[in-house]
């Protein structure tokens, strides 16, 4: 982008109190990412700080009487926010519109089964024998759509995405570059001192409104299906096991695992990096933090946990809070040990773990 | 899939004991995974208490005396588990049957080795200079295979796998989707105030039977080779670093990272998660559990660890007893400290964690 | 390779002190890597043991009195580390040599903008409308390169990597394999029971001098940019949040993960499998242990950190210290309990952790 501080302000409809018009911008940030090519904006007190102290160029503020630095231009609208975002939409990188057609230059075998009119194939991409692709999909460079897959309406299938023979894809889901949907599951027999393949025969299900991150793998099931259920969201680098079935408007974070055969609710928040064993079931509206190891079925419904193997988050907090006064009670024992109390240490930390 | 109850009694010529012939069944799945449309088995009394719960269409049994919900038909068969896997053979979703020869829109350098009658290259693969495929093997679409490389006989090198320069592959190996064998090892001097790079200029060698799951990374060596030995299979989103040997028959489960010139022994089970240090030696038959951090050498064969650092298994859960004991004994040294005795305490959880 | 040990002593003007001229060599490896066709070199007497007991064909050594195995030739030479590193450098695996040129089977949109003669792309390779790529830039097989990226001089875009629409990368910058850059940025409001898509707006830039390893994910910013700062090396499986700013100069080793809109200084080294929360700020010149999960900015620039939640290391390394000695401190209340007092116990193991 390049507009100025003038036009900024006549784009928003709003009153520029501070700064000179004629100051070039080039790009738009967060009030504490910003410097002085930057548009930024100011809607919620809570920033303050971040207003105080920021290089911003130009600031949509609420009102006037705002404290920011003399360096910063400022024009006042109803409501920042929305302002700001308007001005996102309007300077930023989208994809280029849809645009109906097969690329010359990809391969789409004779027995697939889509309207040439109605889809977009790009460049490099490969559709096998047997695969349906619904109206309003776009298949990205290089992308390969393994044989009988279906992939249903409006969706976005990245570069380099792989699909794997029979998988089943829902309406309005975008799977992101790197993705590799079906996959074999990752099972064997261990006869005669070697590891034999047990074959992984069954497919995956992607329900409508899903969308999968950079470099997730979701396996195919051994037999039957591994399910991802619909709205849910999954970040990059998530790796789900074969046989899993998540449940419905999940949250899966980057680099958490979900080993085979374990079934997942709705509503389930799985923040980053977490594990979560095979075979268990989590309850539905289960929140796991950052790097939670589940090691054992949660059946309650809608609790928090946290730790490794996991508990329910205040039991995990006390924990590691205990573990926090460790030199105070090593310390606590080793006056008793030599007959004279400690006191201070019992009164004051000492409470609180327990 | 798509069958009936009795057509199904009839492939596996078991006795319809309970249930109407006529309904339909599009789906298999275990017994507490299944619904209506499912056809299911019963093969083992452990799962008993899902037999008792469960949804499926249709359960083959082993015997007409088993407690399971009106809802399911039911066929006697002698074998349940081998009667299951036959219907799971015959309606599961398997890759379309070997078809030598090189796609037209595929590109294999005219001085790379193979025959085209006896190799299979998908669309938009590329073969560079040099490069020898055995026969038998398959090249997914997309896949990139790099100058130089020498892939044996009978492999399946999935869609849009990187095999790079002079990397070396046995027979019968499977590389799934989004494979990257022999990228760069990671390896920096830092010299005035910069990382410069350490040339990388080895290879990976991977022996025969090797099975590695989709978007797994295999660092080439620095010099020599980095070498995954035979038999071993390896996960999805494993990274292995440069100059790394793993030994024969291992199983690195998903999301593990073994950190460069680390040497594993034969028959090494490493769980999802774990860390293995650089510049360490891991012994034949060492099992690590989920999420092991291990930091020093494990010179002694067959142990199971845990934790991180890594310790025994036994000592790992002793220490994590303890930990969870901590708040009791907060109690027993405030008790002691204000001159009361808190026998309860030491008599029942204290003791066990000595 | 296939040389001997005399070719070998001639290469590096040594003199052959013990060994048959005439043994063949095959390949190069470190001492304890080596097998009896390899060249090795023994450079540092920290590796004294290692020479003792290697396996190595020829060890190029720096004096004749050294103390290695019968079965090693060995060749004097000033400095075995140089001289070992020019047998790599003329026997180790490099990429072939740049040579200009667009691939036959390569995709180049007209209105991208490149020089034929001066840029490298190789079969398969896709570059979208509005693309630039500066001189001397290779883009691998299967490679996607989006509508209106910007690629300086010199880089090396490796097979299978997708860079997404309107990103802008420096010069001289290397992307291994599978490389994912500008995929959107996890961002959904909850909206009426399901999770309403943020559309993500902005770019990544990648200054120069930049490595990001095999698989490694850099997402778009929600607005703006996400940024990697001059220099930084990132090893693979690498995850780095929309609207991250990485400094200059940073290492970011394997299967790390930064949530969105965290700041990173300059010089800030992340060992493996660490997980920085969202919305933090690093200083300069910190370094973070294998697996730190940091939750918490860290303003003071220069410290060493490890542990989840991550502490100073000192720190952390004295909890890990307590922790181990908790047997001893549950048998220390124990004897205090019994009215015993365990001196041996407290003057010994108790006195270290405090």
């Amino acid at each position: 982008m390049k507009t100025s501080v003038g036009e900024i302000a006549a784009l928003v409809e709003g009153e520029l109190v501070r700064g000179d018009a004629a100051t070039i911008l080039t790009n738009f940030a967060a009030l504490d990412h910003a410097d002085e090519s930057c548009v930024s904006f100011y809607g919620n007190p809570k920033y303050r700080e971040q207003l105080r102290s920021t290089r911003a160029g130009l600031v949509l503020v609420p009102e006037v009487a705002v404290s920011a630095p003399e360096s910063a231009a400022l024009v006042v609208v109803e409501n920042p926010v929305l302002a700001f975002d308007s001005i996102v939409r309007l300077y930023g990188v989208t994809s280029p519109p849809f645009e109906a057609g097969v690329h010359q230059t990809a391969f789409v075998h004779p027995d697939a089964r889509l309207d040439p009119t109605a889809v977009s194939i790009a460049a490099k991409a490969t559709v096998a024998e047997g695969a349906v692709i619904g109206k309003g999909t776009r298949i990205g460079a290089g992308a390969a759509i393994g044989g009988d897959v279906v992939i249903g309406e409006d969706c976005v299938i990245a570069a380099n995405v792989t699909i794997c023979q029979g998988c089943l894809v829902g309406n309005r889901v975008i799977l992101h570059p790197g993705v590799v949907v079906g996959a074999d599951g990752f099972g064997f027999e261990f006869v005669e001192g070697r590891h034999r393949k047990i074959e992984q025969l069954g497919i995956v299900r992607i329900g409508d409104d899903v969308e999968i991150g950079a470099s997730s793998t979701i396996d195919r099931a051994r037999f039957g299906e591994t399910v991802i259920g619909e709205g849910t969201k999954i970040d990059n680098q998530v790796q789900i096991g074969h046989n899993c079935i998540i449940g419905k408007h999940c949250i899966v974070v980057a680099q958490t695992g979900i080993s085979g055969s374990t079934r997942i609710g709705d509503y389930v928040t799985l923040a980053a990096q977490c594990g979560i064993a095979g075979h268990l079931v989590i309850a539905d509206r289960v929140t796991c933090g950052g790097r939670t190891g589940v090691i054992a079925s949660i059946r309650e419904p809608g609790g928090t946990y946290f730790g490794y193997p996991a508990r329910p988050f205040k039991e995990g907090r006390r924990e590691a809070m205990r573990i926090k006064q460790l030199g105070s009670l090593f310390r606590r024992v080793k006056a008793l040990e030599s007959g004279k109390a400690a006191p201070g240490d019992e009164a004051t930390s000492g409470g609180e773990a327990e």
